[in-house]
C-alpha cells in the first residue's frame, strides 16, 4: 500500500428503461450516473481502524486488536453476511437490530466487509477511511452501492488482494477484468449487508460502469456506450418502492391482457434502446437523440399506465418539454428522480431555464452524464476542489 | 303520410375506444351520443320538393316534375352511388365538381336520396324538409350519419315504404327491426355521397343507437347498454384525419416491437369496457365507474403513445382530472373532441366548475350523455322548445 494512501471512486446508477417491467421478467438498462461516491484510504496511527462518514454523520474507530478478537467469533457464512453474523456486529457496534437508517447500515456493512476481507486476504488493516458521496441517499440511485464498491476496492487493496495500477503522473487508473470482478463480488456482499436480497444491478454497474442490460437474473454489459449529457431531477416526493411494485403486481392481475402488452412494449423500447446506444459513437450527433427522446416519451406514458407515475412526475416532463426536453421517470416512481436528456444541440440557455423553472418545483436537480467509468483510482490532483475537501475533513 | 307531417330524430356518435387501433384490425367501441340531428317533414304545397337547413344556411326548392326527368336520367348505380350519377346531381345542382363544403355534400346526398327511394318505392314527394342539428360538423361525431339516417326515414315514410309506428297519445316511437335495416341501408348510400367510402359505423349507431363494437367490417350491437352522463368537449384545435392515421401506420413500421404491443392494449380495453358496459344496469351505480375511469386514462396513454395526442388534449384531461374527471380524447385525436365520464356521484358543483374551465380554455362544451336511442318519431309536444323553433323558422 502506497503510504500517501489511496484515492477509489465509484458510479451511482440510474435505470434508463426497464424499471418494473424487470420485475415481471422483461429486460432493464442501467446505466452509471456522473455523479459519485468518493473514498480515501489513509495509513492510520496506532493500530487503530477509523471510518468517516461526513455525508451521515458518522465518525467511528475500534482498536485492531478488538476487531481481530471480534472476527474470530464470526464463524461460518462463506463469503456471504449470515443473520447470526449481522446480530454480533450489530451488538458490538451498539446498532438497534431493527436499524435501517442509512449510518447505521453503512457501519455494519463496513464492519462486515471489513472483517470477511481480512479473514480471507490477510490482517485487518490500520487505515482511516473518508467516503463522501455526490449521491444522495434512498433516491433509487445505488449510493448504497456505489459506497459497497469504494470499499470493496480499498479494503481489497489494503489487504493486498488487487494491485494499485494508478502510475506516477496518471490522473486516473482501472483495475484489470479479474480484479474487478473481485470487488464486484465483495461490494454484493456489502449491498446485501444493506438491502437484504439486492439484484446486483448496482454493484454491478458501480464496479464496471457504462450501460448494463438486466434481466432474468443475469447481467451483461453493453458493447459500447457513449457518455450523455442529462439533468437528473429529484422531485423529493418520498415513495415505498415496495407498495409501488405491488401496485404493479395488482394491475397486472386485473388486466391481464390489457397491462401484459405493457410490459411487453417497454422490454421492446430496452431493447431498440441498447441497439440505439451501441451504434452511437463516442461524440453524438444530434441525430441520434430524436429516437431516444421519443423512446423516453413512450416509456413514460406506459409507466404512468402500470401505475407508478405520479403528479410531480407529470409536472417534470412538462416542465422539461417546455424547453424542449425530454423526460422519464427513472426507478421506482410514484415521485422520487426522473431524468432529462440533454441533447448536444440544447442551449446553455435552454438547460439553465430548464434548471430553474425545475429548482422552483422545489425539486433538486443536477446536470451530469450517464455511461460514467465504473471504479476508479485518482491522483489526488485529479478530483476537483470540492471532492478534496470533503474527503480530508478531519 | 299523416297530413301534419314526421318529426324524426338520430342520434350522433362518439367513439369510446378502438379509434386508430381499428384501422388495424382492432375492436372499436362507438356509442351514440345525446346530441342529436331533428328533421321535421311536412306536405308541401304546389307540387314542390324543399329542403332548408338552418344550420349550414341552405335552403332549395325544386318542381317535382323536374325532378322526376332528372330521376330518368340517373340509370345504373343499382343501389350505390356511382360518379356518373353524382357528377349529373352536382350540375343539375349548380356545385362545383370538388365542391366539400358541409352544404353543398348535404344538398347532393339529399337529392341523391330522394331521386333513388322514389324510383324504387314510389313518386318524387311533394314535401318541405327541414333539418337541424345539435351536433357539430366536422368534428368527427357523426353529424352526417345522423343527416342521412333522419333523411332516409322520413323519404322512406314519404314513399310509404315503412311505416308510422307513432300512435295518437305516444311521445316518441321506433320502427322495427326489419325497417331499421331498410332505413340503416339507405343512410349509407347518403354516406357514401357524403365521404365516399364510409366504415358504415356512423349510419349503425345513427339507426340502432346504444353501443356498437366493429372489427374488421364487422358491426355488432352490443346487448344492452346504459345511458352514461358525459362531458363532450370540442378543443376546436383543427387536425386531419388522413395525416393522423399516416402518422399512426408510420411510427408501427418505424417500431412495430414496441407498437403492436400497445395495439393489443388497445383492443383489450374495448373488449374490457364491452363487458363492463354489459353488465351494468340501466341506471349504474358508482362503483362500476372506476374500471371506466381507469380504461379511459389508460387508453388516452395509449393514444398519446400512437402519436395522436396534442398539448390542448393533454390540457382538457388535466383540467378535468383537477376536478376528479377521466377524459380521454374520441375519435381523430390531434385535437378535436374529448370525452369526459360524469360518474352518479359527482357533484353538480364539480361539473358545472369543470365545464366552465373547459370553457375558459376556449373549448366548447356539452353536457350530454351516450348510449342514447337510435332514429326515433317524436310527437311535436315530446321536443322542446329550442328544436321545435329550429325546425319551423321559416
Amino acid at each position: 500500500m502506497p503510504e500517501c494512501g489511496l484515492l477509489v471512486s465509484a458510479p451511482g446508477k440510474v435505470i434508463l428503461h426497464g424499471e418494473h417491467a424487470v420485475v415481471h421478467g422483461k429486460a432493464a438498462l442501467a446505466v452509471a450516473l456522473g455523479l459519485r461516491t468518493f473514498l480515501r484510504l489513509r495509513p492510520g496511527g496506532g493500530e487503530r481502524l477509523r471510518i468517516h462518514l461526513p455525508g451521515v454523520g458518522v465518525r467511528r474507530e475500534w482498536d485492531v486488536a478488538e476487531l481481530r478478537a471480534l472476527r474470530g467469533r464470526l464463524t461460518g457464512g462463506a463469503n456471504s453476511p449470515s443473520v447470526e453474523q449481522l446480530d454480533t456486529l450489530k451488538e458490538f457496534a451498539g446498532i438497534a437490530a431493527d436499524a435501517s437508517a442509512p449510518d447505521s447500515l453503512a457501519i455494519l456493512a463496513f464492519l462486515y466487509m471489513c472483517l470477511a476481507i481480512s479473514a480471507k486476504y490477510g490482517d485487518v488493516p490500520s487505515v482511516d477511511i473518508t467516503v463522501w458521496s455526490e449521491l444522495p441517499t434512498g433516491a433509487g440511485l445505488g449510493s448504497s452501492a456505489a459506497y459497497a464498491v469504494c470499499l470493496a476496492a480499498a479494503l481489497l487493496h489494503a489487504c493486498g488482494a488487487i494491485s494499485c495500477p494508478l502510475k506516477d503522473g496518471e490522473a486516473t487508473a482501472r483495475w484489470t477484468e479479474e480484479e474487478m470482478t473481485l470487488i464486484n463480488s465483495w461490494a454484493f456482499q456489502g449491498e446485501r449487508v444493506i438491502h437484504g436480497n439486492p439484484s446486483g444491478v448496482d454493484n454491478a454497474v458501480g464496479t464496471w460502469g457504462g450501460a448494463l442490460r438486466y434481466q432474468s437474473g443475469k447481467i451483461t454489459s453493453l458493447k459500447r456506450v457513449p457518455m450523455l449529457r442529462i439533468l437528473l431531477t429529484n422531485t423529493k416526493v418520498p415513495r415505498s418502492t415496495k407498495v409501488l411494485v405491488a401496485g404493479v403486481k395488482e394491475k397486472i392481475l386485473k388486466f391481464p391482457a390489457i397491462m401484459n402488452p405493457v410490459l411487453d412494449s417497454i422490454d421492446a423500447i430496452s431493447q431498440e434502446c441498447q441497439s440505439v446506444l451501441e451504434a452511437m459513437p463516442t461524440n453524438p450527433s444530434p441525430e441520434y437523440y430524436p429516437v431516444l427522446e421519443e423512446l423516453f416519451d413512450i416509456n413514460q406514458h406506459h409507466l404512468n399506465v402500470i401505475g407508478v407515475g405520479h403528479p410531480s412526475l407529470d409536472r417534470l416532463c412538462r416542465v422539461t418539454a417546455s424547453h424542449g426536453l425530454h423526460s422519464k421517470l427513472t426507478g421506482a416512481g410514484g415521485g422520487g428522480c426522473g431524468i432529462t436528456l440533454l441533447p448536444p444541440d440544447a442551449t446553455p440557455l435552454a438547460v439553465e431555464a430548464a434548471k430553474r423553472d425545475l429548482c422552483a418545483c422545489g425539486y433538486e436537480c443536477w446536470e451530469t452524464d450517464i455511461g460514467a467509468p465504473g471504479v476508479t483510482l485518482h491522483s489526488s490532483s485529479s478530483l476537483n476542489a470540492q471532492v478534496l475537501h470533503a474527503l480530508s475533513e478531519s
